[in-house]
């Protein structure tokens, strides 16, 4: 019977730990391994400084997954995330925040990497 | 005022086009890139074979977007996964998906990466 009992172990949960009150964007990375790196990100109404714009080093591949929010691209591009929505933002693709939902947290699955990462 | 006039554009969904009758497991890669890969696997009832393990060459970081699954690891660990649960399956952690869900598709974000991608 002994195989018969298996140790159980919980994942982690990418809803857990938000806090109520979150005066400022929180950005927590799950995982970094060379030249990837994977965060969460929780927004609550915030947004980019107006004419901030991100001009990242690293590409970035991201996931909406609670929530609601809208890209804007320096290119005149508008884009409107809801759950499920994802999106890859090239490295040096100069993009902000524009809008984040006031009335929830929104949850960002943030998958930063590189094309040749250092070996 | 032409500066207002944004062009709007649509990210991709990562619940669309999700049949309604999946005979088998659907992987589909939504982003390639050296040492990087991103897939959605949608699961419908399915699991591995009887005595099946998994032994990647690649690490693999996953979470479940929807439904509920049960991944088991050949060290006796089991560990339900839930809407928001991830893990990171070490490369040659040999484990099995158990079960899932028969109800409904059940969808997981993979991510496989390498410690040392190609240059």
């Amino acid at each position: 019977m002994e195989n018969m009992i298996a140790t159980m172990a919980n994942p982690t949960d990418i809803f857990a730990g938000i806090p109520a009150d979150l005066p400022q964007e929180l950005v927590q990375t799950l995982l970094a391994a060379p030249g990837l790196r994977i965060e969460r990100i929780v927004s609550h109404g915030h947004a980019s400084p107006k004419d901030f714009w991100y001009d990242q080093e690293m590409h970035e591949w991201v996931l909406l997954i609670q929530g609601a929010a809208r890209l804007q691209f320096l290119d005149g591009r508008s884009m409107t995330m809801t759950p499920g929505s994802f999106v890859n933002i090239p490295a040096h693709t100069q993009h902000r925040v524009e809008w984040t939902d006031a009335a929830q947290a929104t949850i960002w699955l943030a998958i930063h990497y590189q094309d040749a990462p250092p070996v």
